[in-house]
């Protein structure tokens, strides 16, 4: 019989550069290993799991991550020592625990998500970031963000999203329906803000480098609906790099994390 | 006599993270040092000497520092070369040239500002910085930014800024007119936005110190006033830390970087 188990979810912020991404692996330090091993040292020692909404790549950011933690039932925590005592332990790293709230042993970071929403953030302008380095897709030449929001408008609802999924995704259907893909300019900055229930892994960055086709002249609008139509990958454009992507929300029917 | 110079003002961004600040010192890596260097390396190891709009201590940041460059005239340059040719110079530092223009002799990025823009950020929340970490003060405990701004008007116009100078400040009058000094939230974000034509040694880290004092409830707004007025730096709030601050534009009478 499993040993009693209080799960607690948490609201994460990190930087991604210089993780292999969230899920643990050989190669590498991940976000998910220096959780759980934070979680691990809080509870005196404890293997404590965690599962996450959403398992970033290497390189990818959050600003407002949830996972869930399984900790002995028998430590004695509150939602400020969660938070407190992870984000102590996790002090050598550039990840942070910003709330943490008590969710029921049948609540899951994953599964009770029924929504996600990332910002991707390209550098517009021909000197390379001095300040944002690691934290934005740096590109030189000018961008029409305003024929690449249109061309975002022809991919919002339900479809097969197969032409922007990664060879490597797990996921058992193509079918994804996103609500949100804006293309906002501030300055020599453009943000892309997607929003769906759940991605395909690497539809975000897939989407991005289809607009980016499209800002740079090189497509017309109309080649991103052909690019979904065909379902086939190599219809799309090319990934765009890890390094501009920012997992900004998740969203749960019930409101988690009231107080921070 | 000396050889004939051409006169160069750049734009330029950087991390001030690891510098010791603008200025070329013996204790370490000066951002002065590495963009004469820079400057030398792009007109064949001449020696070329700059001054600067604002000498930024070390950990202060810059958007949109200027400095300008007396290259020997002989040495073939234009406003992209100058630009890319010291930002490829410069590509293992965290500094990049943003826009360069050819300027008159008697040109001074320093003695021709005629208005100085400053940004400080303050991140308030009870954890830690995981992505901003550097380029912000972190104050954990909840401030009133309404009263911090309310605090801030007191110190508009022209006054003598003796409470607010550093006691290494070498400028021949304590005289100021602030013309801006704006606190706004955006979230956990708190920003203060100062502006002058020039400011003393210190003068906006020490107002910020000073106003996160009324921020956090220890002081009353008024007493932001007789700081002031005592012309007595022990009277005022303590120096707000380095990593915080950003030089973010400097202004000349003529529109400099037309193109970037």
């Amino acid at each position: 019989m499993p040993d009693a188990v209080q799960r607690w979810a948490v609201l994460l912020e990190y930087d991604g550069t210089g993780f292999v991404g969230w899920q643990t692996q050989n190669n590498g330090i991940s976000v998910q290993s220096v959780l759980e091993e934070a979680a691990s040292r809080l509870s005196g020692g404890h293997r404590v799991p965690s599962v996450t909404a959403g398992r970033t790549d290497a390189g990818v950011h959050a600003t407002g991550q949830v996972a869930h933690l399984d900790f002995p039932a028998h430590v004695t925590l509150n939602a400020r020592s969660v938070r407190d005592g992870l984000s102590f332990h996790l002090k050598s790293y550039p990840v942070v625990v910003l709330a943490a709230a008590a969710v029921a042993p049948d609540w899951s970071a994953r599964f009770s998500a029924t929504g996600r929403a990332y910002r991707y953030r390209i550098l517009n302008r021909s000197s390379r970031p001095a300040l944002e380095r690691n934290k934005v897709w740096h590109v030189k030449f000018p961008l029409d963000d305003r024929a690449m929001h249109e061309a975002g408008q022809l991919l919002l609802g339900r479809h097969d999203f197969t032409s922007f999924r990664a060879s490597a995704c797990q996921a058992r259907s193509p079918l994804r329906t996103l609500d949100r893909l804006d293309v906002v300019r501030d300055g020599d900055m453009i943000s892309v803000i997607a929003e769906a229930r759940s991605f395909l892994h690497h539809q975000v960055r897939n989407m991005v480098g289809t607009l980016h086709q499209v800002g740079a002249g090189r497509w017309p609008i109309e080649r991103v609906r052909e690019a979904l139509e065909a379902r086939d990958r190599s219809a799309a454009g090319p990934t765009a790099p890890a390094d501009g992507l920012f997992l900004t929300h998740v969203v749960y029917p019930d409101g988690l994390f009231s107080e921070r």
